[in-house]
């Protein structure tokens, strides 16, 4: 197959000269570039906020969202926290060259499974500096060279953060091509970046919808679709009812720009009458707003709250924000049908006594993670204990749920004879 | 996303509905129903004989080379072999509900990840009924809905073969649209099937290397890529030299038309002019043509065998036939250069006695197996012992080298709490 040449085809070529390198580089090699890179980032801290307020300022002559500048703005301390992650990723297994089968078989071979970097990983992203600076530093543990492919928003910035990284690359043992800035000039490096099979050997879209929907159906470099999250709450029958509404509450509100915010909760109707008034009660002391189907709304018009009557986009899409559509369901069969028809895959919470619901919800559903008795928040890459996340993946090949630095990388086999010869 | 409504949707959509039942199947009642469908198959012969009999005279009017035919052709003991398959198949261990990690975190959570199938499993092939059946059997096995897209030129052989085993299917408990044929009358139900992104989760192309290109340029539903096999034998200076010859030609001649036969040998120089005389008359007494470089055609003319000079498509393409492209190499480094540069990332052997040798050729080279004095015709998923397999996958995400019925599967967390919120 024939890749025109393009300024991405050039880093990529570059970044696969360099991932043949970084594969073999052991895992001391790979912490000191860590440490160094962390290192380099405290000692660059002024420059990077000089970059950081050009694109601050460009943000907001544009009339940028207020929440979207937060994410953009680097100031002392989210630097530090910059370093620190990288530091923390030192501190991490390194995955590559674990076993992960070994045996023998019939003809007298012997069998080895070990993890291998998958090479060279592509990151396409929106407008959050600290991305670069995570993923720079994930991609390196996992031995894969990365192409960043920031905003065009945070061009200054992210300029600075790759420099000042592959400073720190070229006085250390890993090769500099190891991190590369993809231009954000035009929408075509995307593009690129996803025609370029067979020089890019993953593509992972962190995002909002639109761009992952972009990555997956346009890509032709293999795709790992991350963090479409509409989350249900199913509150069983059998549920505790004061564990229902701390856990209800936390997964809509601890954080509710996250993907794995809650974003509809469905009740069962022998507990409504007694378990929706005190929810209610919940939302509202926390400024949620109830898009209800009918039932919903009976019980806030009686309570007096605030209510929004839900459509299908209500049960289809993310908020992002303080807003929860909820349904009193018949029964365990139709939240888990509400559950099927409307989820994206993420993550599904039941809260419930009864095993036999719990068995039902965790068998049933088709999704990344189900939690029995517990937030949705918790569908995080350092609550599962991996000390770092690229993404939560949404999809079934490859990688499902909260990927760390395992599922950074891909496997090979070794196999081991003594001349054999196959009859 | 929207998507149209055609044959293929309406089948999807059919084969959606019965994932979630078949992904709650027994292993008891998937090899109850495996165990039916061969017995049906046995009984069926006669209408299966019939059925083929018409696709076999269609392309014997089509003037079709005569190695498809054969592939294309059942008889009774061909027949009997497909049987045999679908019973191996109820033998082999079920992996829906394995247990992959469990562990506990600091928040006190539980976590589970499980083997699940992965729903809707379509695979698209070329004219081998046998993968009509064999593909039938594992994806039932791993819990999936299979939509079968062979070749017209089998249509007949493949529609009764799969009405056949569906009535087997209505006489079990695991649900008749399990096994479902998409109709290969036009070439648009394979775009049909690689646009269906939602209703379809995983896409198998299984055939030579235009059809594997097709769909993996073109699906918008993850694929898994298989079998591209442009797998080199180095023989390395401190080979012992009947062990190389045994595996060098063993890799070559013991099945030609295979995706992990060997296409290209090289030879380090220092033991070229000992070796290449050796190698070269074992592989004229078995019927194979050179196509060497100019150190190869030296030998070959010492030798008075005949030969042909290689060009870039030599080093390039699978021949598939008694050809193998030919090079002395000055050392390891120029082994591993040129595997780099042609390989399609399949299988690659070394024949050699110098760890140091061994270990730079199982560390530097990104294939799915690499061999070590063995020939590459055990990258098979019977011979890794997994009893039977879908393909070789040569991609990296997902899967890699021989895929058995664990590679027909995801996986998804179960979390248990108790009431726990996040902080």
């Amino acid at each position: 197959m024939s890749i025109e040449k393009t300024e991405v085809t050039t880093l990529a070529q570059a970044a696969r000269n360099a991932a043949r390198e970084l594969a073999n580089c052991t895992r001391a090699q790979k912490d000191e570039a860590l440490n160094l890179m962390a290192k380099e980032i405290i000692e660059g801290s002024n420059e990077i906020i000089l970059a950081n307020e050009i694109d601050v300022s460009n943000a907001v002559d544009a009339k940028i969202d207020s929440a979207i500048i937060d994410r953009l703005t680097l100031n002392e301390s989210r630097i530090q926290a910059l370093a620190d992650g990288l530091t923390e990723i030192a501190k991490l297994n390194d995955p590559v060259g674990e076993v992960i089968r070994e045996f023998n078989v019939a003809s007298g071979l012997r069998i080895t499974q070990r993890r291998v970097p998958f090479g060279v990983v592509a990151v396409i992203y929106e407008a959050r500096p600290n991305v670069t600076v995570d993923t720079a530093g994930l991609t390196l543990k996992s031995g894969n060279c990365a192409l960043l492919r920031g905003s065009a928003s945070a061009i200054n910035t992210n300029t600075k953060l790759v420099e000042i990284m592959r400073v720190a690359l070229a006085n250390s043992r890993v090769p500099e091509d190891a991190i590369q800035l993809v231009s954000a000039k035009s929408h075509n490096s995307v593009t690129e970046l996803l025609m370029a099979r067979g020089l890019i050997d993953v593509v992972i879209p962190r995002g909002g919808s639109a761009l992952i929907e972009k990555v997956v159906t346009e890509s032709k470099v293999p795709v790992i679709e991350t963090g479409v999250g509409n989350c249900h709450v199913y509150i069983d029958k059998s549920a505790d009812f004061p564990k229902a509404i701390a856990i209800a509450v936390n997964s809509k509100v601890q954080r509710v720009s996250v993907c794995n915010a809650a974003e509809t909760i469905l009740i069962h109707s022998e507990i409504a009458a007694q378990f929706v008034p005190k929810l209610l009660e919940a939302f509202a002391r926390e400024g949620v707003t109830i898009h209800g189907d009918d039932s919903m709304i009976a019980y806030a018009q009686a309570a007096g709250i605030n209510f929004e009557l839900a459509t299908d986009s209500d049960w289809a899409d993310e908020y992002y924000s303080l807003d929860i559509a909820a349904r009193v369901v018949s029964d365990l069969d139709e939240a888990l049908s509400h559950i099927q028809k409307w989820s994206t895959g993420h993550t599904e919470a039941i809260v419930a006594t009864d095993e036999k619901a719990i068995s039902r919800f965790t068998s049933e559903l088709d999704s990344a993670v189900v939690m029995v008795n517990a937030s949705t928040r918790f569908t995080d890459g350092s609550e599962f204990g991996f000390g770092a996340e690229i993404g939560i993946s949404t999809q079934k090949l490859h990688a499902r749920g909260p990927m760390g630095l395992q599922e950074l990388t891909t496997s090979s086999y070794v196999v081991v004879g003594d001349g054999h010869t196959r009859h």
